[in-house]
């Protein structure tokens, strides 16, 4: 029989917030946005746009009265007031103390080896000083263990002489894998206990930035090792009981491995062209999951490609999207802008869909849009 | 070089508008609403949304200065403001000269006559008593030259004795053609003169409503009749040098000809499938027409299906979705609910989109949604 869909409170109101609101109209769900920004790229998508910080308890508490589910689009939430509002009754997807765990690089590293997840090795690390105890564990990646965003919080020690770029606050170094992709996988879990998993797709990074440069989806690996990283997804979420969308990021190594790398309990960078590209996307499944509505078939369309659309350097300013008709000509091609006024060097302004007939037409495509837009103000 | 894009104000917010702004997001379009009800549709979607007259000069007028582009998303708008605006160098996209024309079924016909496109033979009547002139000619449907929609406006007179069945305005009397199949071609023409047309689509209308019940994309037809339907669709957006997408109805005549039924100036219901089914959807395609961007691919994914969504029979009132949980859980099923408060009986509440890997598994699952789903009050 009939039950009223839940309306929903979101902590964050950035790119992944206005791709959840985009997907909310076709279910008519109402979600409402909490973002410290007044100009955050949701708050032209929802009359509940709410101006205050998704870390300040009472602001947080405050706004989750007011709806009957609380998730977030961003991971830096304050725990306390969800997990304070989760005693209450309210439900709250992904749960806190999932949240919590995964905030924490440590706790998030040391679950998947308490539970036998396939990981790189790693130490954890109080301050910068303890770096010194772990010279034969190097070359490795220092990891800060909160904080961390966008590629930031991770630095490379190559050898002991430079042990010193590591943090100065608790944190991990983790072996550097040898690997010959990075695959990401998302997966979705309802509170029934239903699960989903998109296909394995392939990353490629900026070596400067560490953000995700180029995606294609599928992966291209064999379909053992695709059935192998996509059930390491669904072992990982059943085991947590995380309810919500989970991408887990993880290394195929030379040897044929698959390691988890890091996981969000979120909508994705690396599931972005789920929109074109997937019967369902990435944030319809999310809000199914976190609604307790079944899940949406996760079948890909073809060949799909996503590249991220970051602001040019040199510029800060109000941004102007340099090329983007000529990048509309091209078939296949679909821009997505967040609706930024602000443009700076390297800020995720976008990114762009690409479909096509195989992996080499989506890569054609891909250079093309790369020379032709460009994010300047 | 870069080009800002031009803010566009749509003249109508129901749920083709809805559409229109879920579209709009991807390229951070700025699109504001004019329609009568304060709980259209639209009104949530976008913080310009007005309330008022789109039939009233003046209303219209000064909302028209507000944005670069004006649009529509209803035919039954006021045509001399619309002039007004266009003579005073505002782009109103359909032309206004082209809408008028559209909006009348006499003027329509007489244009499908004069330009040598192929419908139905017909005779212009001026009012109920002018039908028994014709009695040779039935039967044939009587249609409303100005006001219908939506299946009203349209009545089957079968013979002489029925003739007072006819409505007492301007009208035409319309061969009753024997056809095999309806059909649909959405196709859409920029300002440039770019045009793009979507595959053909198959329609099965509900008998007594006269609402398209059910939709088939791509048509079950044979390449020839398919090339045909798309060409006359391509020479009629040509012929009215139309910006915007244009929806044209058609039969396919069981000795296999193909003629026009009606066109639309405007996305349509019969495009609605085109969100999960093609590349772009008709709803993005009418944006890039009309803000002068090139245009989208509109290649299908594959099969799909779309069936409307009516009010139940014998409930009025706040709408509850009976069975929405139900047909979630069966793959590729996509429900699109237009956020309508109160249902009444054969109102349109939302949509359902069918994905499916044959013709046959996509009728299949129709007929379980059809039998799951109910808007109740």
């Amino acid at each position: 029989m009939y039950k009223a869909l839940p309306s929903i409170g979101l902590l964050g109101g950035g790119q992944l917030g206005r791709m959840l609101l985009q997907a909310a109209v076709d279910l008519d769900l109402q979600i409402a946005c909490l973002d410290p920004d007044a100009e955050a790229s949701c708050h032209q998508l929802t009359p509940n746009f709410q101006q205050g910080s998704f870390q300040d308890y009472e602001t947080v508490y405050q706004f989750g009265q007011k709806y009957d589910v609380i998730s977030i689009e961003i991971e830096h939430v304050n725990i306390e007031v969800l997990k304070q509002l989760e005693s209450e009754g309210k439900k709250v997807y992904p749960q806190p103390h999932i949240l919590q765990m995964i905030q924490d690089k440590r706790l998030q590293k040391q679950f998947f080896k308490d539970h036998g997840f396939p990981t790189a090795d790693f130490v954890l690390t109080d301050n910068q000083a303890s770096l010194s105890q772990h010279i034969d564990f190097l070359p490795a990646f220092h990891k800060l263990g909160k904080g961390g965003y966008d590629g930031k919080g991770v630095q490379y020690i190559a050898d002991a002489a430079s042990v010193t770029k590591g943090f100065d606050a608790p944190g991990l170094l983790e072996k550097a894998v040898d690997f010959e992709k990075e695959l990401a996988v998302i997966v979705a879990r309802n509170p029934q206990g239903e699960t989903a998993v998109f296909p394995a797709v392939e990353m490629v990074f900026h070596p400067e930035q560490n953000l995700v440069e180029f995606l294609f989806s599928p992966a291209e690996i064999t379909t053992t090792i695709a059935k192998q990283a996509e059930k390491i997804a669904v072992d990982l979420i059943n085991t947590l009981e995380l309810v919500g969308v989970l991408a887990v990021e993880m290394f195929l190594t030379k040897d044929g491995q698959v390691l988890i790398n890091e996981i969000a309990p979120r909508p994705h960078n690396s599931g972005h062209q789920t929109i074109r590209g997937n019967e369902s996307s990435q944030y319809e499944q999310h809000l199914r999951a976190i609604t307790g509505l079944p899940l949406g078939s996760t079948k890909s369309f073809g060949f799909s490609g996503m590249l991220n659309l970051l602001g040019a350097e040199g510029f800060t300013g109000p941004a102007k999207y340099e090329g983007l008709a000529d990048i509309l000509a091209i078939p296949g091609v679909f821009p997505f802008l967040y609706g930024k006024k602000i443009t700076k060097p390297f800020r995720k302004m976008g990114h762009i869909t690409i479909l096509g007939d195989s992996k080499g037409a989506i890569i054609e495509k891909a250079n093309q849009v790369k020379n032709l837009i460009r994010v300047i103000s």
